[in-house]
């Protein structure tokens, strides 16, 4: 073990009294982004104004911060570019996909796959109007269902819900086997996992950065290509600064080489700011560090969940390698629950109809948080703290 | 006159020294955005973490700000909504616009449009596969190429090299007398100009929040759908924030009401605090007051550059009445004379091949900048400063 968890727990703004197991979610505010984004405004827009996008480095930073993220995902240099949201990514990458097999019409996917990616093939394939279908399968069953009708396998790795994860290598060469191109969803990897999309042979991969990236609210998505597809990958989406020569404001769209065309229009500034500060951190870490203390904690809040509250049914795979980063539980009324726990100091989250998910994020959690988790938990399942109008309140935000 | 543009001045950081001529590419700091955005790091995503997306109003902020915009160019509540880039927005307007108009198959626009917007338009036109063309005429002669095979007119108002202004009212009327739908890029109308797409009958509208509207590097942009439209339009790019019930997870997407379909992915939170309070301003003024003053530092800018350097050309429509909120001239050396100009504290840009660009920005421009900006220009082009190594070397953002 080579990593100071003490040291990176203190790069972390951790509010008082709180107990957060949500960095699934959105990850706590590093203390140098802070800096980093009142240096970007203040210093950047606010003193050097338009020259900023050379003088402060703004246009590089999706390449740049690409790249930062593609040393954590075992991407090559230059195949990994920042910018957008997941959702268009997911879309970019599909369209490119479908392209490069042009025969073939189903899209496989699974009922764990976050709706989103599932809602963005819907709208491409109604765009491209060719035929395709988005088949949906049980995550079981996933490999069986690979046939040589499948032009892509689209899943994310970890499910958002119970934490179950996917056989990334094996998956991907069954379905090289068959014939069909792999994008990877990588929101639940991405810095919380040992990932490395070459040596699994995906062919694009797709992730975002607000989660156990740190990142920041509405931090901007990342995408990857392979770099045996890179000069035939189109991105659909083909905005200015994606175009070779963007600034000679050429009437009809070149493709950039290589994964610059995966950018569309000016990106976040700000938000990458934030972004670029997160990264930081994993410089400080091994990230089979980072994945052994959290199968630890996970571990220990699995045994001191089970045993302090029976009415709660696990929810994620009880194999530690068969889970990502997180833990999740079934209650029926377990948005009621998550309330109750808020509302003590234990932020977690509800995703419908009955699951509660605790992020698991060694970089800033520890044994003492799991264990406060677990009592207040207790707490609140023994006395039924959640049965109350206030906990059964349903936001906007669930 | 009731705008007092002292005050808009003063709620501006501009730095000592530089005369700022470059808001129609990059608006300035607002001095509330610096503070908005310390409160959305520190307060909202530092110590509410997940919960600010209910507790500090995340989750409404792309209909909030898309109803605050819409207050500037004349669209009514509830019928726009920011997030993405603008290219986006162009991408899901046109797809949308087209499959309003199936059985046409021609998107008319011009060689003025912003390269990015034709860009997008091929894009999807390649992903449709559908035989439709895109056919770009000079701007002149729109109008008389608007015949009843084109489905959409696509046109920015404001041309973003030369400032000449469309006239949005009568190609709107021309385009539905032969039945075509319109598609107004606004990026260098919305915050410069009275706009009103209501009154002028607009189909769809969309533009960038970071020229005139100053809401930040990277800001997101907006995209406007007219009532009639709202729940015959599909946003193409079907992401999770558009679906009628983000939160319940379904498998399939079935498109929220109105603008709120037009959502895809997570926001960016921070950019679009900046913008928030880049917003306020608009508060203080009356746009048609803006306009007045936009016009009248543009008549003097003209007369003077045109007095004190004879060699410089005039890009831009004479009629003020035809030129949107910048002023710009032709030189073949017109990058080696930005570059002096800069230089010299005074900020505009370049566009290829040979355009020299001065946005006028009435919040926080006055007489004396236009006249320093003159004097500047008149040194640089008298005594050929331009003529210089250092002028001539380009940067990778020109």
């Amino acid at each position: 073990m080579t990593t100071d968890f003490a040291a990176t727990r203190a790069a972390f703004h951790l509010p008082e009294g709180i107990t957060y197991l949500d960095g699934n979610s959105l990850g706590p505010l590093p203390r140098a982004a802070a800096e980093r984004i009142e240096r970007c405004v203040h210093k950047e827009w606010g003193e050097m104004l338009i020259t900023a996008w050379n003088r402060a480095g703004w246009m590089e930073m999706p390449l740049r911060l690409g790249d930062r993220i593609g040393r954590l995902i075992g991407a090559p240099e230059g195949t990994t570019v920042v910018g957008d949201t997941l959702s268009i990514k997911v879309y970019q990458a599909l369209a490119a996909a479908l392209a490069l097999n042009p025969s073939r019409r189903v899209i496989l996917s699974d009922t764990g796959n976050f709706p989103s990616d599932l809602y963005m093939a819907e709208g491409l394939i109604a765009t491209l109007g060719q035929g395709h279908r988005l088949k949906l399968v049980e995550p079981e069953e996933v490999a069986g269902h690979l046939t040589e009708e499948v032009a892509v396998l689209m899943l994310t790795e970890v499910d958002y819900r119970t934490g179950r994860r996917h056989d990334m290598w094996a998956l991907t060469a069954r379905a090289h086997e068959v014939g069909a191109l792999t994008i990877w969803d990588l929101a639940h990897s991405a810095g919380a996992l040992e990932v490395d999309v070459t040596a699994a042979g995906a062919d694009f991969a797709v992730g975002c950065t607000y989660k156990f990236l740190n990142g920041g609210p509405g931090a901007p998505a990342f995408i990857h290509v392979a770099p045996r597809h890179a000069e035939a990958a189109l991105p659909a989406l083909s905005g200015w600064l994606g175009h070779d020569a963007p600034f000679a404001f050429e009437p009809a769209y070149r493709p950039a080489g290589g994964i610059a065309r995966m950018r569309v229009g000016t990106p976040p500034v700000i938000q990458m700011a934030a972004l670029d500060a997160a990264l930081d951190i994993f410089d400080m870490v091994d990230m089979a560090d980072v994945r052994a203390r959290s199968l630890a904690l996970s571990e220990l809040f699995i045994a001191e969940v089970e045993r302090r509250c029976p009415e709660l049914v696990l929810a994620s795979p009880r194999a530690p390698e068969e889970r990502g980063s997180q833990v999740s539980f079934r209650h029926p009324e377990g948005y009621a629950v998550m309330q109750a726990l808020i509302a003590r100091g234990v932020i977690g989250d509800f995703r419908a109809p009955d699951i509660i998910r605790f992020g698991i994020t060694p970089l800033y959690i520890g044994e003492e948080d799991i264990l406060r988790a677990a009592a207040v938990l207790e707490e609140v399942m023994r006395n039924r703290l959640w049965d109350d109008p206030a906990c059964r309140r349903r936001a906007a935000v669930t």
